[in-house]
């Protein structure tokens, strides 16, 4: 079959509901239209665990989807009723904008890549004249918007279930959470919200051209949130293809998904992405420059870079990095480094300041930047371009001076009322993490920390996604707000599918551990509710509960694939002579009633188990399979 | 091909020494005889990387090994020249021990499995009557060992070429570890040894009948190591095919390897493993035990526990799970817990005490037990029966009343000059990992801390190798002394070669972050020449100095196959453009010179390598293969 159909064919595949999950939702009830997706799980038990849900229309069956028109949307009446923005001719889109020229031999295939792409084009919304859409500004005026609303139901989650699981007062107080300095209160209202999105420590990115975003928020006091990077093709082969690897990604859960796509067609590429996206996009703006004046970092100039952030902002994207904080002086600083300047942004930006011998145009435009991010609503994130490529340059002089200034930078952009996040490191031993978090809180104004793991050793290629679980988990308790993945294939190549979905579950993990040592509100429930499963030898609700289900289920299947051990009373890795949770189990029904016929009948039963696990193999371990 | 010739073939492959490696080693002056093996990494730069290496005469091609007649002695003259053991005719062999009856239509199959290992029998030896043989009897009478010695060259390894990478004096303020109480010495010496051992802050476990250990010990103030397990097949087929797992195993740098076998044929693939293994073996007496009696845990005695205690002394195993601190009155202390008893071992126990309501003869006999202990030198590994089994049941009374039970054991088995380890949890939040650490230094008086995992959240089945390597890393910084591995198969089903591996590999990372993160001298050392590798394109150092080299290989050849590209100035993550490394040595070129000559140069450089690059596909997101 040819590509288009290929991969819609694959994006039927990706749309397919978890098992035993129904698409639901929280309903506000001073607002109607804000309606809070979430996925309920039903146990066998007849109980239902309600998950906070990243994959938006995609996994509801109900929902018509066509990746040609994009998804409808979820602000356009929030944005509208607002009357503080405009329609208006935006920007004339360039062939420059997909990296081609006129005279291309390409033009062709562009042409056709963007009629394809024709039903995605709207009309660019702006603010009025002298208007701010931001959130921050919303919030400063103590109007607590629906975005605002929707962020608060879909933190909070049917708290009615959990509330079950947590309900023993001494087990909770053994476990109450440590919070190191977060504030998360019991319950999360549209007020709180609106405050921390007021005072910085809490971001919404949700650009006004990005109706399609189903609001998230970004903050020390709520859940950590990971985020995910994807890219196009050299050649695009179609719309399906680019779509299908975002729904892959929220489909296991990434909150937000950094396009990063250079080279041809990154402009149509960045339309069907956007408009098909319920999660929040980000881009680095200076991959496009770069393309536009042919890769020569040295022919960047302030008016290119700014016709990108404008042609990105129209097309709805929601947070720019912008490598603002990486000044002239600091440069030297990498001299002696170990691996030098390992963001990509960084160096483009360290390189055209040497050979100008000039100030990044980043920082002295940076008020200009600002007026451009408050007139769509765009968040900044702002990028550390020095941020340590390995161990050794951890917590240099480099990173801090830079992070210092991302700080000043931070006060301007607050100044203007605009959305503000830090990027983090990078490459940090676990004894080091802690100092990021503290410096960051200290010279950042507690601005959300957007970290990128870090990673706390550096001799795992082909495991770094585990190497930066680990600082990712820590980082994430210590306050950090949205973790980056990393995938396995980081520093070696590229990620494929499967790569992707292993660096988001290990990074669903982190975030999770975090929650959970934070203490945040009902975080460990989910946990609460597989293990009573496991120790009631409920597998598929063991499967279902956990953060891959299809993986569970095929690793049980390996050894028991017999649906009767679905509810079997042990699993294969004991057998039921030393499955501990059954001794438990009989240990409690005898404690409980001394008859000794009781126990008889319990070790009846077991001899009725051992059978049916020798029967099914009853191996301590697998037998190997020899290689070929 | 019949299996053993299947599994021979496979111990072949599984021989390969790694890549660019040479197996060396370290001499003792003092005395010749006691070697140490290191793995020597030849880089592509002229520079020799020397790593601690597990894997033994395996990864030797010039060693000449025959399973079927075991490895060659290391520890015999050293045991010999102390004149304190005897040879003895020992217990005699029973069918029982392999889980048959005479009656048993297997008997001939045990007859051939027997047969196949004759060659591995030896007689066992013991201490003279009144003597003490324990590596902490001899260290508290001032003596230093050989293999405390050993012990010594093993953990400093080639300082020299360390050395070199930690030059840097404001580098390495700046990157001090924290040991968290840890009392590291920046050399290790036979004495230092000597005096942990002695004072019981470390073990060297190494049976009298297990010569062919190589010593390695484990203390707080040593490197970090880990543990992995692994059972036989219920119907095992060929000595090659156990030994295979052990080597396989250490290969990828288990330091330890527990032998969790069950049912048939245990006894005797224990004489094949233990005669096989260059690491110290450890098991569970208590599951042979249950065996011996039909798996009725109430049948089970003293005697016939003790028995078997001396059976696998004599074989040489060289530590004991043994759940003594799991007591009476302390059952009813589970009983509201979400998972009860998960301790295969502890839910025996617990079983056995609440069918007799008597006290656990373990406890009972705790002193019967150091007299059989230090006749052979088996150290204890004092198991936590009641770890939590999630994360709700973590750190609660259960657990900590037998925490506290097991340092009294330790002050008893002291009293023996027994040495001793702790074993600990389970499943436990990251904010109250430290807790278990500082109860367990407290209660325990500094014996080494041996804990499985501990898992961070209960959400990941399929992944609690990573879920539980965040916990593993966390409790290794705060002074844990050995991590028992976790299997992404964990909770679901049997590990097979593959989990293995990927078990270890995650701990090997826990265990190294948490040497980095304590700061331990030289840790770091690798990952620096690494990263250096890494910014000098140089890729097969890359891989090679990498915990996995064939993964880290494959993952670079998936997107560019070609041998130029293992040399290529940038690499398919970010290509020529955007390769932040590259721009940083030209940015550091350009700053040296100011030659607009070279500029160009460089300029042209890049626009070859761009060729180059977009030959070899210049995509930045490898195209999805859809599913079938």
């Amino acid at each position: 079959m040819n590509a288009p159909d290929k991969f819609a064919s694959l994006l039927t595949l990706t749309r397919e509901p978890f098992p035993a999950s129904t698409k639901s939702a929280i309903t506000s009830a001073r607002r109607p239209d804000v309606r809070v997706p979430v996925r309920d799980v039903l146990l066998t038990n007849g109980e239902t665990v309600s998950l906070y849900d990243t994959s938006g229309p995609y996994s509801d069956p109900s929902a018509d989807i066509d990746v040609r028109r994009g998804l409808s949307s979820v602000r356009g009446a929030w944005i509208a009723e607002r009357n503080d923005t405009e329609a208006y001719i935006g920007r004339i889109r360039q062939m420059l904008d997909d990296g081609a020229t006129h005279a291309d031999r390409d033009a062709q295939k562009l042409a056709e890549l963007r009629a394809a792409a024709s039903g995605l084009q709207r009309q660019p919304r702006r603010a009025l004249p002298g208007r701010n859409v931001s959130q921050m500004h919303y919030a400063r005026r103590g109007i607590v918007t629906p975005e605002m609303e929707y962020v608060a139901l879909r933190e909070n989650g049917k708290r009615e279930w959990m509330a079950e699981y947590m309900a023993d007062a001494a087990r909770e107080k053994r476990l109450a959470g440590n919070p190191m300095g977060a504030q998360i209160p019991k319950l999360i209202t549209p007020e709180f919200v609106r405050d921390e999105v007021a005072r910085g420590r809490a971001i919404i990115p949700a650009n006004i051209n990005h109706p399609e975003v189903e609001p998230m928020a970004i903050g020390r006091n709520f859940l950590v949130k990971i985020n995910a990077n994807i890219g196009n093709s050299a050649v695009t082969s179609s719309i399906e293809e680019e779509v299908e690897k975002l729904v892959w990604a929220i489909r296991w859960g990434a909150d937000n998904v950094m396009d990063l796509s250079t080279g041809r067609n990154i402009h149509t590429t960045r339309d069907w992405i956007v408009r098909n996206s319920p999660v929040p996009i980000g881009t680095v703006p200076i991959y496009q420059a770069l393309e536009k004046v042919g890769g020569v970092a040295e022919d960047l100039t302030w008016e290119i870079y700014r016709d990108t952030l404008i042609e990105q902002a129209e097309q709805g994207v929601d947070y720019f990095t912008i490598h603002a904080g990486l000044r002239l002086p600091f440069i030297h600083l990498t001299a002696d480094r170990r691996t030098g300047i390992v963001s990509r942004g960084g160096s483009i930006m360290a390189k055209w300041c040497i050979a100008h011998h000039k100030e990044s145009f980043l920082y002295t435009h940076f008020e200009d930047i600002c007026e451009i991010m408050k007139a769509y609503d765009v968040s900044f994130s702002l990028g550390d371009g020095l941020r340590p490529g390995c161990a050794a340059d951890a917590n240099d002089e480099a990173q801090f001076a830079e992070l210092r200034t991302l700080g000043e930078l931070t006060q301007i952009a607050w100044k203007h009322d605009v959305q503000t996040m830090i990027e983090g490191p990078g490459h940090v031993p676990m004894h080091m993490i802690q100092a990021n978090m503290d410096e960051q809180l200290k010279h950042c104004h507690e601005a959300p920390f957007y970290t990128l793991g870090p990673l706390t050793i550096d001799i795992a290629p082909g495991y770094d996604h585990i190497a930066s679980a680990i600082g990712a988990a820590m980082i994430g308790w210590a306050g950090t707000a949205m973790l980056c993945y990393v995938t396995p294939k980081e520093h070696l190549g590229l990620p494929d599918r499967e790569d992707v979905k292993q660096g988001i579950i290990a990074y669903k993990i982190a975030a999770h551990a975090a929650d959970v040592a934070k203490g945040h509100p009902g975080a460990r429930a989910r946990d609460d509710a597989l293990s009573q499963a496991r120790f009631e030898f409920r597998w598929q609700d063991q499967f279902n509960l956990g953060l891959d289900p299809d993986t569970a289920r095929e690793f049980h299947d390996e050894t028991l694939p017999k649906d009767s051990s679905k509810v079997a009373h042990f699993c294969s890795m004991c057998g039921p002579k030393f499955c501990s949770m059954k001794i438990t189990q009989e240990v409690r029904e005898y404690a409980a009633s001394r008859g000794l016929a009781e126990e008889e009948a319990v070790v009846d039963g077991m001899a009725g188990k051992s059978a049916e696990f020798k029967a099914a193999g009853g191996e301590m371990y697998i037998p190997i399979q020899p290689a070929a």
